[in-house]
């Protein structure tokens, strides 16, 4: 595996409205999309462009949310995860635990429409670490 | 101010050689540049490079490192910040501030050798957040 692009940084929020506000009024984000619910994997997200990646804010979908106990330890919200591209997640998978590193689940479709997977943080210095198949036809 | 490239995503790490084996033999980093010290702001730093931006790798320099007291926290390292680009530090500085963010110090030289400030992350939904003037000459 090679280390791909910088797909996003994952930001858990309390509230999307609000961080979209932050990012748009103290920053200068121009380019946010619209919020969406991915009721499968427990959350609400948004993606915010900067020129060369996105920011994704994460809200939970409800109270068995994977990120609710993330927001628990850190009510105000904060970092929560880091996703490189992959160009096959089925080879990354295969390839990291081959060295031992422990992959949480099986990879399921993301928030861009290719298989994601994410890896425990032991294995990655405390940086939860998703690994995203290399969207197509996103235009960048 | 308009929100600018993400420069780079900033990890705490106990051990900047450990990291850098992490990112090499599980993720395929191949871009890593040599770590160098930053005395003046108490740690010790190392770029690797993505096909789009860097992720810092951040140790402390000594006890009284800035970063100390997040490791203590989280003794494994994690994400401690992320670094966007604005065109003009003391623009971006007076516009914050104008709009009740708190910046953290005045302007000083960052790792790429052009002026940074950061942000408390009260103002940024638990996020630290630091600006960095876009380094010239870096051919990205």
């Amino acid at each position: 595996m090679t280390l791909g692009r910088l797909n996003h940084v994952g930001v858990a929020t309390p509230s999307i409205e609000r961080s979209i506000a932050m990012y748009r009024d103290l920053l200068g984000a121009t380019v946010i999309g619209a919020p969406f619910d991915l009721p499968a994997q427990g959350v609400r997200v948004c993606f915010i462009d900067t020129p060369n990646t996105q920011v994704e804010l994460i809200e939970p979908y409800d109270d068995a949310s994977p990120i609710a106990g993330y927001l628990k330890k850190n009510p105000a919200g904060g970092q929560h995860h880091v996703c490189f591209e992959v160009a096959d997640i089925d080879a990354a998978v295969a390839d990291l635990q081959a060295k031992g590193a422990t992959v949480l689940g099986e990879p399921r479709i993301g928030a861009h429409g290719t298989p994601i997977v994410f890896v425990h943080p032991k294995d990655f210095g405390g940086v939860l670490v998703e690994l995203m198949e290399t969207p197509t036809g996103e235009g960048h």
